[in-house]
């Protein structure tokens, strides 16, 4: 038996065959940029196309970068795709239409990747796994007693939005102190230009230009010990370690998997300081926390995506 | 059948006897403050010859002000409780031998009582609910898909002890900017002294002298718009409006009961304006959080630890 998983993302659609309980094949293609919902059901056909095809597939699972209602499979908010703003999308029900009708199952992102790694990867036989994804945005996912928590209305695991500094810093979703406002790649990205723009210089805007300031960016700018850069990411290890620590102390969970393109980037320095900084405002101070590093990169989404869709035929 | 349940608090032993779906019984007796484990059990059989003694009783549950691990019916700190301090202590094992061999479950007292506002009260019909336990501390309890999370080291629904202010007002746990340094009366009676003494005069410490600032204190000083009260209450409402707000996104829950000494005296108002804050600091707009009074009062302990102790048998 086999299953496509398919990571849609901002910037690409990334596709596996799982099969065995091993990854077989993978392809990706571009995100279209318009063209809307129908757009990005005809590059995840293409995609699925470049894997051989949904014949003798048994089901495909979608990660998708917003809010879903996994058991409608509709696609509730997802900024980071063009056209998809102005209402609900029936992923699910298109993609199975576009497929000639296999089964298709549709859940967030970072639900999907926790998911992969819980089953794979580093939260690999705990009962509990929280997932904290590090990369333009914060995204997070929840298992608990092995199973994804989707919460009353899709957004449960949601971490990159609760609050670390009430009345804080401004989050892109509108609301004040977030976590992502404080440890994604996108406000650190701002925060840093403005600095530079109020006469603070930094590496971090001398290397991106008026390119995006990637992950490397960051990277690069750190090995130089560029000061803005060592103030903003100590600033984004301190309010992982506040949000953490907050869902370790209100769920009692000892293994948190931290991923992302700026976490995976940064390494696992960068993620066992976050650890530190997560005990340090601990609760229980018995408990058995490891904050790990996420095992399987770019692949988790997409890995995940196809376990989803075996687990919920 | 009947069962059971004590309510063990710092100042008092509170017993009822639970019978088709009812409370048939109570009974209550100061709490020793000093003996130790050994002089409160003795309370507790005494409680329980009060209720008509074990005989028939098909099992006990107690709720412990305190951490517990429920498995094994061990109380393992509870700080409220005089002589408690050194080890861990077998409450379970103990009451049971005292009450001739007749079967005890132990839980945490903000445990129990979230899960007598779910199965019977306030919350009742709700998938998840959160409790939250307003009074000298602010404990919490959580009810996921029906069942009470008690997690890996039996601490899970400490929402008291969750971060709402980083490097803010210590907690009597030692840690900084916790829920309970804001919220729990202990803690504000500590703010309205200290402010006192620095020359800003309250009719808190008019009304409360050298005493306990109790819970009724604080509503007659509130009633005549002290300001201290005021200022001391807006900050507490504040934060428990973080905190929820922080669970609420982080597990996406829509039943939230307010419970608690302090609580149930400052009444609805109170209650409706954490509500208001919280759904002022919530990520997801659509989610349908409700935050509502506990229902059952004084009760809530020990119906919950009959309830427990039936449900675990």
């Amino acid at each position: 038996m086999s299953w496509i998983g398919i990571d849609l993302g901002g910037t690409k659609v990334f596709g596996v065959v799982y099969q065995g309980e091993k990854v077989k094949k993978d392809a990706k293609r571009k995100t279209p940029l318009s063209g809307g919902p129908s757009a990005v059901v005809e590059t995840i056909v293409a995609v699925v196309n470049d894997l051989g095809g949904a014949g003798g597939v048994k089901g495909v699972g979608v990660g998708a970068p917003g809010a879903v209602d996994h058991e409608a499979g509709v696609v509730l908010q997802a900024p980071n795709l063009a056209g998809w703003e102005e209402s609900d999308t029936p992923l699910g029900s298109m993609l199975g239409k576009a497929l000639g009708g296999v089964p298709v199952r549709v859940d967030n992102d970072a639900n999907v990747g926790t998911l992969a790694e819980h089953r794979t990867g580093a939260g690999k036989g705990a009962a509990d796994v929280l997932g904290v994804w590090v990369g333009t945005g914060v995204g997070g996912g929840l298992i608990l007693d092995g199973r994804l928590r989707r919460g009353d209305t899709g957004y449960a695991g949601e971490i990159g939005h609760t609050i670390v500094h009430p009345g804080g810093r401004a989050c892109g979703c509108g609301g004040l102190g977030h976590l992502e406002a404080y440890a994604g790649r996108a406000a650190l990205e701002r925060e840093a230009r403005e600095r530079h723009a109020q006469g603070t210089p930094t590496k971090l805007v001398e290397l991106a230009g008026e390119g995006r300031m990637t992950s490397s960016v960051w990277s690069s700018a750190l090995a130089a010990s560029d000061v803005v850069a060592l103030e903003l990411l100590d600033g984004a290890v301190a309010a992982l370690g506040t949000a953490i620590a907050n869902a370790v102390t209100l769920l009692d969970l000892h293994v948190v998997v931290i991923g992302g393109g700026l976490a995976d980037r940064l390494g696992p320095t960068f993620v066992g300081r976050i650890e530190q900084a997560a005990r340090g405002q601990l609760f229980a101070t018995a408990s058995r926390l490891r904050v790990l590093p996420a095992r399987l990169g770019d692949q988790a989404g997409a890995l995940g995506a196809a376990l989803m869709a075996a687990e919920s035929a």
